[in-house]
């Protein structure tokens, strides 16, 4: 049919703390999103998306309703509501506010109480603002507590004596620690997640525009834990110099207008980058240089 | 018995919007809490005390439970969470964050939708912070809709097409217009109540610490909306002064040296001392003085 | 007539610098206006009173026009804009963000210029954001120079050699003298004057209530200068202490059960409190409390 | 001539919502600029520049005045100053405080007002922060009204009453929807112009300075808008991948040691990225980065 | 001789913790002291004192060598940097930024650690704000330590394992405990203090000057701690209820027109308010109103 | 020796003015440190290294003492503390707050006094920060002054009268001018310094992992003042075109596909990219770009 236009996508970006990180990486992949203080829906270059802010704790009933066709929430709050199974994932997107670690939702309690395992709460008060995933987590163990729904601040409430545990998320366990708890189990390891409503995900055209997105998102993020480093190596040392490198990305090799030099330039883990350049260096590599990527795919 | 100390009390203040109006309350009515940035135990000048923060929405929960003797809470949350018929309600304390009128929770659609009532809404989406509330009053009027949890910014809920209709809590609607809503029922009117566990308020030690408390914070809630104002009355005129001040607080006259005038003091409710003045001095008041209270009993 | 209604009297509140001073001068005169961040109505709570937000340059304008009835301007911007003769001065209201002593435009220039008068400025830069002002300023001198608006910053204007000397207000120079400036000469006095528009004045029933606001805005202004001193004085030496306090408030002198003391309590100027309450100690006078007043009429 | 020195070349900095965007540009195109708390002349790294901040309505007259030699401004109130034919445009540089759009001022009504062109306005009342502007505008359609100076926040005033219709600038219209405002139509289209006093722009020595300054403003303002992609592209597709790549910047291609390969390196739209690199990868393209530019000339 | 006038008392006020709550402390006193931005010279509105504001460590020098007359600092830093036997120590004022309590200086360690007393301690690694204090503290007991001055975060200095044990200020305690800190002895008591210049003191007039200043900040002070009550007593019981009253001050009592009631009025410390009142009502007092009091004398 | 671990170096980290920029470099040079609100330690992204965050005042003793192994201080505070000849003094590293200048410890004066050198200041009373450096400073000139502790706001001593001189340090002089002081001598010139303790230093194993850290940290600090540009250069005027380029980093040239051009791409200062992009461009290089680099070793 001829008349056939290209579908708008209504895509729910997540408020709150993900929702800084997941603008910066729509921005590096492609999307600008701009928000307005006046209203809710946030502008963004492509007239073939919409896209509405909303908590995560909301995008997954949204997109299982078909409210929205496509958005990122986390795989915490996607299971805890109940929608895992009514909605199809599309790609995990590890990253965060200040990290790009999945973050873990742990039980824990005071550093200084007798209570070493889940068997030990037997009968005692858990403050948590995941019930669903609690219950679930203690009944398996066949063990007997009483749930409080915490509405944040879930630390304190041990500290406070108003429970005995609690299952809260963290990092890297300092906020934990910075309150005198101790965690004593891991519950559930949890990270962003992109999902997309199963009618949308049927229809091809939105299929494509939805494949698009993941592409482009997936490259952005892999870009950020990556650096280009681009040097000179003597051709006698080449070997030797190609073998140091990482063998996951093929290097770019092209020959200079000295025959006795060839640029050398890869991509490379901005983890490893710290201990291969001293290696470099000392194997002859000259003129070493390191520059940001804001795309890899 | 000899040995009887004072029973502590555990009392829960509200965290959040109601924290500052809360903790001004108790200053006034002579306790001072004070917060630290890294605990979340706050001191409060009271040996018989000790106090916690809390979220409304978890403070009925710990009343009943016996977690906390006594506590301040929001009528609304402690109706949706089923905890009002399992404590005692000693006092209702109206007063906000911004002013001291009672809150209202309703039901607001768009400005320009066809909806006039709730029975025009069946079979839509209505998104609220209060689910609970919301199912019993469509269900009280037979009507089937499908009800969304909101974590927050719910008016932007219908601005951005997520939901149909909402049920929003509100002190003067104006939030609501600001976002091109109109209210088209009143679901619940709230504000804040002191609550007390059951078996502490039959304990008498703790019940004549509770009712201390209340005596006293309500002398405070009063003398916020009151002022005292005293004035030199020329003896001819003291009835007809002494006619146009409200009858409710009897007024104290005192003769002065100078037998001709007599010194008239009273405290009179804020909100008419713009029309009050002017009459007094056409009636012959003479240095009209108006001073601020901290408690009237 | 019998359904004559109590017209609405429209009021100008000025924004910017003067704004949370003259919200706080209502608020203790017995009005209280809030303001909402989504629109610029603020709430008054008074049936009789419809407030808008605008700047002093523009409540002169809307009130000529009789868009406004009443409202707060500064005399400096009613007079640049030519407003002055055409409404109705009510009355002069001196207070300002900072303390209450009026405003001073003022001529200055660098520090370490030769200009010692305006007559040496002929044929120079002058920037101000009073143009009409400054013209006619130097025009009564025969004095030509070229005068710039300045929008803001005005006295880094000769900092940055942008212009030789400026026209600019100030409450008690010091940000002049910080920037290196001297001043040389007053231009104009200014404060903020309650102005009507005049065929409101004339009606009888806005002149009421605009009256009415005078009073109390006066009672709350002159209440902020002033607190109220009590104290017990021996019968014998009343007359010394009466003889200490200031005319202009006759005390309130009421006899005590002991006979031997008298109450006294009067109202004096805040800066006098000081120097005054050494002498009534001498004097004999005891238990001397001083508290603050919200009107004093 | 032998003593002859490079004349210092003052430059007006736009202060105000542009200044930020504006020191960026500079920093990126080679000029640090680098305010200070405690007074108002900005460092710059160039000892042939001193730099002025001043606000946008200020800077045409100064460089009219010849009080500065070139700065930066918006064509608006270039225009509504009556500068615009007294001094030489040099470039548009279409930048704003967040995005590369123009701005526009337009005629907007109370949405729900019957207003449908400015015909429909006649004897009304216009707020305006560009008095000539409006004026001109009107007049040009032979429509008379009365035009009132607006302090800021002018979309409030239909909003409040206090006018019928308001001209006002907006990048995208939505603060203007967000007050219930309706756009009638478009008065002006305004951006950043570098504009030179006269006599500086026919000295030579300032003006290959400005010719330098443009450029590598110019340079970097381009940049933002673009970024660099590098790919290696098999041989047998090379044609067929150039064909993909936007004609305006040929690319660079240059050989790789390994023969069966090429490397490309592109500069294109950031606007295109997100279509082009899915299409590159299917014809083959491999390694696929992106990087940020600073400049491109 | 005829042309003395009154010497020009140079006052030093603390910058810093105690600055907010020292410049209130004047201001209910009867000066205001107002902060400039742009130069450190406060204003004060009382033409024979000049302010400079310095830090509590500097003071003493300054009022030692003369530069400064008349200061408040605190006792810590007055003993530390030796100036204690070299001023006249005036007054005591008991007031911090928080409270109105003296503060101590602490010896703690980890809370886990096994040092229980300064003994303990020998050989180890102590930091702290006052070296001096420390070195004295330690060598009273015969204890060999190593002192290294700390810079802000004390505590934290014991978390990270750069010090054994701190000597730190705190009010309550709390600041220590939320870092995992236990205190194990109490080194010294400090508190603001007014002192003066020796010469200043001996100068008749300065120091009239300065015994005004001391009399009207000690009932600022007074009064922060004080509440005025106020009740209509039954004639009958008056007695019973005078009894009550705590006896420092001696209640005014006044007969009112109906002479079955007296007036009782009384200033009473804020801190037994809330026992007091219940008593009162229940032996027959009504109308009971408390309010605040700017100085008690 | 089997068992033989990576022993862990212990970082220290200055803490205030240079601390944000300290991160910075460090993230560039390939350490991530993240800093925790609730307690001191921040994480580092390297089994091998423990980071402190230490005020530089501090450092020096932490690391003469070997409670850290390494760290970042100021040279001026290494010297006043008397540590500069106890440790093993790494690499100058040239960076500040704002710039990458070092910074100047100066002697000032009032702007219109008559001091016009050290001597002039003899009997005179100076305040600093740092003591020592200025008594030997004034010692080395047989200049006999008082010398007066100050915490902070030096400059302010001066204007306010209580110091005749001030030693303080800046980078452009701009904030002592600003307070109307003048600059006359230079007693010291400050940078950052990494510094290890002597027996670290021994360890061969901590010394490798300082090297590192010294080699990336120069790496990433060198990319700060360096761009790299890169351009397509006709055969033709190769040579033309490289000797225009800066002599210290040999250019890397390659051939395109197309023969009769070159790729040439440099590293250059970021100061002179404003002089050579216009002459490049004039010697027929074409598009050229400019982008940052991380690092350049």
């Amino acid at each position: 049919m001829s008349a056939q236009t290209q579908p708008i996508i209504k895509l729910g970006v997540p408020k709150g703390s993900l929702e800084e990180a997941t603008i910066n990486l729509f921005e590096r992949a492609g999307w600008k999103i701009r928000k307005h203080t006046r209203n809710y829906f946030p502008d963004i270059n492509d007239p073939e998306i919409t896209a509405s802010l909303c908590r995560v704790q909301e995008i997954g009933g949204y997109i299982e309703a078909g409210v929205l066709d496509v958005g990122i929430t986390g795989l915490d709050w996607l299971s805890e509501r109940g929608h895992e199974d009514k909605v199809e994932r599309i790609a995990d997107l590890v990253y965060s506010k200040t990290s790009n670690r999945p973050c873990r939702w742990v039980l824990a309690v005071a550093g200084d109480s007798p209570y070493a395992c889940a068997a030990d709460l037997a009968g005692k008060r858990i403050a948590t603002e995941l019930e669903g995933l609690t219950r679930r987590y203690f009944s398996r163990q066949g063990v007997d507590v009483d749930v409080f729904y915490s509405w944040g601040a879930t630390e304190a409430k041990v500290v406070e004596g108003l429970a005995d545990g609690i299952v809260e998320v963290t990092e890297t366990g300092t906020t934990i620690r910075a309150h005198g708890l101790k965690i004593i189990d891991e519950v559930m390891v949890s990270y962003p997640v992109l999902i997309a409503n199963r009618d949308a995900w049927r229809d091809p055209r939105k299929r494509a525009k939805i494949e698009q997105l993941t592409l482009l998102l997936q490259g952005a993020l892999r870009a950020e834990n990556l650096v280009a480093i681009k040097m000179n190596a003597p051709a006698a040392h080449l070997d030797a110099i190609l073998e140091m490198l990482p063998s996951l990305n093929s290097p770019t090799v092209s020959p200079l207008r000295d025959g006795r030099w060839l640029s050398v330039e890869t991509v490379v883990e901005v983890g490893i980058v710290r201990d291969l350049i001293p290696r470099l260096r000392e194997a002859g590599a000259e003129g070493i240089i390191e520059y940001a990527l804001n795309k890899v795919i």
